[in-house]
Order: structure tokens, then C-alpha cells, then sequence
């Protein structure tokens, strides 16, 4: 049998490139940087008559690239769940498979979704701020200085009705129900969700799962936004979702609720998000994910708000998660070339 | 029946002035500032003959101030749950009863134990800072850029055997169950706890409580150094606890494991703690409470720490929980000058 070539567009570390070498009959021709992008000369010369490509979110996947590769090309592998990055006709017409990483980073995420409610709630990037910057030396102590919503319930609090916290969710695929599932346990009295058939990972699950507190289909999103005390984005990107949440969404939130999106930058509207927290029509907001990104300078709105928590897209940077994610990217290549079923195939005939 | 007189040195929100201002027969005298700490010209003028008096951490309860007030008092009330700011003796020989506000911040607390945790070990920080920064345009993206280690467990990801990820505690009262509890819903799958004897809060209870995971007591308090992933410190402050954290504990630690300090400064060394971030003992730290706060400037060495995450100390700083302490410390002090047992009595004789 002769070498079938799989070219792999960024060390995505050992674990993942053992997978690679240990496997027989591959000749595997690596781009050998960590956080380079691979460069177009070097792709140019190495792609042609692969078999199959590894790649990551900084390559386009194209027509130009697939003719250049030619008709041995059986497999294109993107160490990544999302495939925006992908021209799927060019796959479908030329019969070629697409491996994608999904579900690895549900937990990675979930967690990180969590983190930025109680970050958006608890004004932790204007504490943040205050300490860096030396300010906490002079900073007057108040009883309701930092205070935002709770987003715990508690029975110690002596309340002389229990409060209820809904958390709303649109998208409610499993990154969404993992969130979920941590929410539980702060004490979350209710659910509210969306999919509106804008949902369409084809490896989301939607099968009625048993948790412990009530979990309601919503009317409509407009539901979700009026209803709850936490908003999570959760939902694919694309043309269906684009910017979903806009200033009607936001106007109609809780004035104490708070907005966090760890999914798709382009499912809400930028501007509308900064001005929500700057009027006060919400409590604050935590993004994992900007519209544009990584174009997001220090005079981004959403940067310039207070209220607004960003990171740079960490939602699946755990050291587990992306070893996971690394080694599916290669047993899918692997499969691919070998014309065996993909672990984890995105179907790109759709 | 004459009236009885209730100094309070802090405007702590309609909630509990309302408590006392509908209680008949009570003479309330209002330092009526919500930020600015009662003068004390002010208080020197009005204490006298007080029945009870209500205060926060900044007023110091001292025999000046006790002999000041004069026979008539018979209750302290402190709107906190530490009682460091109080000269528990003078009290005692003059059989003056204390108010104070446990339990009530236990979720408030809780959640920023799970939140420091994150945010410790997902490098957030760091994060934070390019996005502020306006680096994310040009940051490069690699695999495992900004990859820490992950406190949830996942059945998604494929690994040959499940995680293992151990919760440590020193001290395991309220708030380091409700942590727990919390931390249940992100998978973690062991706990190790020590209390030592050192947890003195009178209203820690320490019941066997039934988790779903193991829980354990630790040998030591090196144990839980040696094999917690994550080593909450919730214990209280005093001679006691001074420094429990310090070099030798902080190289016992696994080096992808991150310290969470939500209780007390005095516990911690800092000047170790920084040590071991920047030296990689361990992998991060967050702590919401530093010795000698509010004093802690841009050039504290856990300022400058990269891997830890600085909050000034906003732990209980929600609306809901402020208004219950308030609530609590008004009950407190009404209770006491009638005479009746206190919703939340801190015993003065030890």
C-alpha cells in the first residue's frame, strides 16, 4: 500500500501527533508552529496530492485550496467545532468527508459560561479595575457598594418569600444544559429556553432531559428575554442568528438581569449590548465572543464599558479540552484517509 | 415607658431602617451617611445614654467607647460577621450583649469561592488584561494559548480513564458547603477537608452531611496541600489561623493547582503566595481578601502577580445579601435593648 499524505496545518501537540506517527502508512507532512498561521508558500508546495488535511480556524477551506490538493483529497479535519471557516458545497460536490470536534469542549465552556454570569453580576471587572489600579487603599466601604444581583438563592437570607431566579436560555443545545446543570447547584429556580429551529448542530441532542427544577420551552425569544435573571447566548452563528439580540431584545431584559454570550460574536449586536449597560436597561453583560473579533481594540465599545466583562475568546483554552479536541481532529483525519467512518463527522450536504 | 435610644453609625438602607423607625418606642439617632465613616465628634456627642448601638467594621467597640455610651447599654449590633473591630472582654465584664450576621453570606460568599476558582485556573487575568489593552487584534492564536487546567470533569472527552479532581478545604463550615455543593454540578470528584479545631464560629455546624460525592477528612493539613486541585481557604481569621498558608504549604501543592482565599487576609502569607505564582509552585491564585486591606496598593506583590486574581473584598457585596445583613442587624439590636434573645447572638465569654 502506498503512503497515503496527510498534511497538518499547525503542531496542535503530542498527544494528537502521536495518533499521526503511530499510525501505518501515513506520511505526515506538518507545519511545525504552535501559533504561527501556516504560510501560503509552504501550503502551496506541501498540499498537493494529500489524502488528507488537518487544519485549524485560520485556514480557508476552498475551492481554491481543494482543486490545489487534487482528487485524492478524502478528508479535511478542523480542530475546531465551528466550520464557518469551511465552504461546505466545495466538500459535497467532490464527495469529501469533514471532521469537526464537537461536544469535547461542552464542559470547557460551560464552565467558563457560568464564570462570566457571576462576573457580569458581581461588577468584577470594575473590582478588578479598582485593585490593579491601586484604588482600593482610598476606596470608601459602603453597604451596597459593588452590590449587583445574586444570582444564588438562599434560605438563610430570611426572606419572607423564597426568591426565584430564572436563567434563559437561547440555544439549548449541550453546552447550554452543562450550563445548566452548574446552575443547579447556585440554587437557579427555573428555565427558560429557545431553540426556535435555529438550532442546527446536527450532533445536539434534544431529547427531554430529566433536571431537578422546572425547564420550559419559551413562547418565543422575546419570552426569554423578559423572563429572566441570566440570558446565555448558546446559539450557532451564521445568517439565522445574526444579531438576534438587538436593542428590542435588550430593552425588553430585566433592568437586573444580566446578558453573557460564550457562543457566536455575530448573534449580538455589538453597539445595542454597549448601550444596554450604559442606560441601564440591563445589569451588565460577559462575552466570551465579539462580533469581528480578534479586530476588537481598546476603543471597542464594549471594551470602553464598565459593565461589559470581555475576554478573548478562552470559552474551550483548558489544557484538557484542547488535547481532547486535538486528538478527535486526528483520529477523524485518520478515519478519513482510511475511508473508515469519522468519529465525529459534520455532514456537509445539507 | 421612656424611650430607648439606638445610635446607628451608618445609613445601611431603608430595609432595616425601617425596622427600627416602626418599632415603637425607640429614640433612633442616624449618622445618615451611606460611604463616609462616623465622625467622632459626632459619635462622641450622641452615644451617651444609648440603650444599643448599631454599627459596621469600621467603628471600633473599645472600653473608651463603652464607658462613652454609660450604663444604659445593653447591645452591640455589627452588621458584619467578623467581629475583629470588637473588644469581646469589655463587653463581657459589663454584660453587654453582641449582634452579628452569620449565615446570611454564606451564598453570596460561595459564589465568589466557585467564581476565584475559575478565574484562577483559566488564566482570567491575564485575559482580561489583553482584551482591556487592546492586544486581542494581534494576539496569536495556538492551541494551548492560554491553557490552564480544568476544574470540571467531562464523559465527552474520550480520555482512557475519568479525571479525578479533588476540592480541598481548610475549614469546612457554611460557606465551604455551599462551595462544595456548587462545585458537585462541575464534576468534581473527591473533597478533603481539615478543620483542625481551628473553626471556632460558634455557628458552624458541623453535622455529617450527606454529599454525592466522598467527602473526607484530612490527616492533615499538609494532606490537603499535597492532593487538592483546587485548596479553598474558608477559615477564620485570628492568632490561630495566622499565616496557616505559607511557603511549606505552598510547595506541597501540585503545580497545576490554584489557592482560593475568600475569608480572611491574615491566613495567607502573601509574600509566599506570590512566590509561588511566579515561580510556578502552583498554578494561579484568587483571593477577595488580602492581610492588611484595604492598605494594598498597586505594588503589592499580589497586585503584580500575573496568576492571581485580586478582588477588594467584595465576597458578600450583593443586594440581596447586604439588605439581609442589614435586616439582621437591625433585628439585632431591637431585640437586645428590649431585652429579648437575639435572632443572632455572638457569645462575648469564651
Amino acid at each position: 500500500m502506498s503512503h497515503l499524505k496527510v498534511v497538518v496545518t499547525r503542531n496542535i501537540g503530542a498527544a494528537a501527533l502521536d495518533i499521526l506517527n503511530q499510525q501505518k502508512g501515513l506520511n505526515v507532512v506538518l507545519w511545525d508552529s504552535e501559533d504561527r498561521v501556516v504560510e501560503k508558500d509552504w501550503l502551496d508546495a506541501n498540499i498537493k496530492d494529500a489524502h488528507g488535511l488537518l487544519v485549524v480556524f485560520t485556514e480557508k477551506i476552498n475551492e481554491e485550496l481543494v482543486t490545489k490538493a487534487g482528487p485524492n483529497l478524502k478528508a479535511v479535519s478542523t480542530m475546531s467545532v465551528g466550520v464557518d471557516h469551511v465552504e461546505l458545497p466545495v466538500l459535497a460536490k467532490r464527495g469529501i468527508k469533514l471532521g469537526y470536534t464537537p461536544n469535547v469542549l461542552t464542559d470547557a465552556v460551560a464552565d467558563i459560561s457560568v464564570m462570566l454570569a457571576l462576573m457580569a453580576s458581581r461588577n468584577v471587572g470594575q473590582a478588578i479595575s479598582i485593585a490593579q489600579e491601586g484604588k482600593w487603599p482610598g476606596l470608601p466601604w459602603s453597604p451596597f457598594g459593588f452590590c449587583g444581583p445574586q444570582i444564588s438563592t438562599s434560605s438563610a437570607m430570611g426572606l419572607p418569600t423564597p426568591r426565584t431566579i430564572t436563567a434563559g436560555f437561547l440555544g439549548f443545545g449541550r453546552i447550554a444544559r452543562a450550563t445548566l446543570n452548574r446552575l443547579i447547584g447556585f440554587g437557579i429556580t427555573h428555565a427558560l429556553y429557545t431553540d426556535s429551529g435555529k438550532n442546527t448542530d446536527p450532533d445536539e441532542e434534544h431529547e427531554k432531559k430529566d433536571f431537578s427544577i422546572p425547564v420550559t420551552r419559551a413562547k418565543d425569544f422575546m419570552q426569554v428575554a423578559r423572563e429572566s435573571d441570566i440570558v446565555f447566548v448558546l446559539t450557532p452563528g451564521g445568517k439565522e442568528t445574526y444579531h438576534l439580540v438587538g436593542e428590542e431584545f435588550l430593552q425588553a431584559m430585566k433592568s437586573t438581569a444580566v446578558l453573557i454570550n460564550p457562543s457566536r460574536g455575530t448573534v449580538v449586536d455589538s453597539d445595542a449590548l454597549a448601550k444596554a449597560c450604559r442606560e441601564g436597561w440591563i445589569w451588565g453583560a460577559g462575552v466570551d465572543v465579539i462580533e469581528g473579533e480578534p479586530n476588537v481594540g481598546s476603543d471597542h465599545p464594549l471594551i470602553k464599558e464598565p459593565r461589559c466583562v470581555v475576554l478573548p475568546h478562552i470559552g474551550s483554552a483548558t489544557t484538557e479540552t484542547r488535547t481532547a479536541m486535538a486528538r478527535l481532529a486526528a483520529e477523524n483525519v485518520v478515519a478519513g484517509v482510511l475511508g473508515q467512518p469519522l468519529p465525529a463527522e459534520y455532514p456537509v450536504s445539507q
